[in-house]
């Protein structure tokens, strides 16, 4: 091992012990779940409250898709730190569906960071007879994807078609 | 067809063509669900956001409910008026779950309306091998409940105990 | 306690007596839910094991149902009578779509009895890519219908076109 | 690369070419999911009926799980092959729940076979009024377990402690 890397050790091994209150699971930052899709979440207010941005690779269209805002609330910290929260998304241009999560934020021994999420998309029917139909289930799982600094969700948008043609 | 049965025809054209609009679900003001627990909504913002405020009858530890706040987003309206919608309510004070409910708003040719709601409950569990048991999902349907003018959940809240010496 | 109290008390108690059986849930008859689709379910085998057959009124697809198979068991009754089940039905030749129920048994005072049931729609899909928009999530209420003796359900069931020339 | 390398992929490029019809999913078989929780399948009958085992890990009392029987079935195989399919799971010895699944058997290039499924937790509850909260959801995928021939199950069920002393 080069002194490099011993230093780089010792000084995430200083943290830790200097910080142990990073092993409470920070909902802020940006995230990637299995499917490809990120989310960006903004620092939280005191109350819990939350804002940020969601970007879907996957769309029940098949419709290239917007970085969305998305909104939500995390729970107090319990004793263990463990927080669950949940959190709605609007796909206002591209879709007439929304999206409810619901999820808790784990800290494994090595620090990682684990969303697990479970959502419930709801699609617009015609009528009542018809809700029947209306609402999918699913599960997601984020990890904590590393970046630079900043709000970066849009410099990672994929390259839609102009919005303005796609009104046609 | 008789002149009464005429008669009754143009009355209820005449009151479409002067308001349409009452067709067009609103979202704002008091609800209430097929288990009796109360929401109120305030008026939403162009963007379609929204706040409010639940009172649940029903909490999974049994304890005495607070009114607790909630945030959610109504998609734009499509042509024919119906409209999805997502929350998420924070329980902030008397429960470590969480709670985001998706739907939408139906009125029918009476005028009745009717939020037709699925949601998912998250609780806190202890540790990510626990995960698979958290999530409790459900249907609410909840109708209009007319009152008199003004914020008025407050008024209708049970007498918890008072909430100083619940902290014991 | 007055002499009519004491009447009373003693006519529920000879009613418990002469007839408890009846508060237990009974499975097997037929039963309707708030969409309309009938299901009736056949004698339980003694592991709580059964079988019976759905007639949706409903379908993903809009074509015309056909009378399906269900199979499912029940546990075994607890000490206050309540029971869980959960049963699945083959839609095999009008859907590419599987559906399963879980749900439990309810006898109020006065002898009604009631399902109340969740479900899970999964449709198929054609690839591992599109799994998270597969499944679906309801709920329905079924009540009991009362009808003479005997397999009942085909005679109810709506005139579909001949079966045969759906083939084509 | 080596000549004993290259014979290898000769021998699985002939074994794909001759036997294409592996890559249809089978159900039957043993089966592993992300908590460890295993089942087998048996042989399907010409309907889609299956039935089979299931070894769950995690329980929702924290007692010790006894295998358990399960009974479902598949739907036809469409064009692709890709087949959607749902069984129950009655865990009448240890818990008072039950289970359905709901799912589809996918086969990727490489051959690996993966069963996507979602599930439905139901516990008893002790009225109507306690319904809202009896159920809960989650998703699980499983792969094969490759085993030597034979029902195997048994003897990969973990140690319990003796039935008759767990009425303790």
């Amino acid at each position: 091992m080069g002194s490099g890397a011993f230093i780089l050790v010792l000084a995430v091994a200083l943290a830790e012990s200097i910080a142990p209150a990073e092993r409470k699971c920070q909902l802020n930052g940006l995230w990637r779940n299995d499917q490809g899709s990120l989310m960006e979440i903004s620092a939280l207010r005191d109350n819990g409250d939350f804002e940020g941005q969601y970007l879907t690779r996957v769309t029940l269209s098949g419709g290239c898709a917007q970085i969305s805002p998305l909104k939500g609330a995390q729970q107090q910290l319990g004793e263990e730190g463990w927080s669950t929260f949940a959190f709605t998304v609007r796909w206002d241009k591209f879709s007439n569906a929304t999206t409810a999560f619901v999820g808790q934020c784990f800290v494994d021994a090595g620090g990682k960071e684990t969303l697990t999420t479970m959502w419930l998309l709801r699609e617009a029917v015609g009528s009542l007879e018809e809700d029947w139909k209306a609402t999918r289930v699913g599960r997601n799982v984020f990890t904590r994807k590393r970046t630079t600094k900043g709000k970066i969700l849009p410099s990672l948008s994929p390259p839609c078609e102009d919005v303005s043609s796609s009104a046609q």
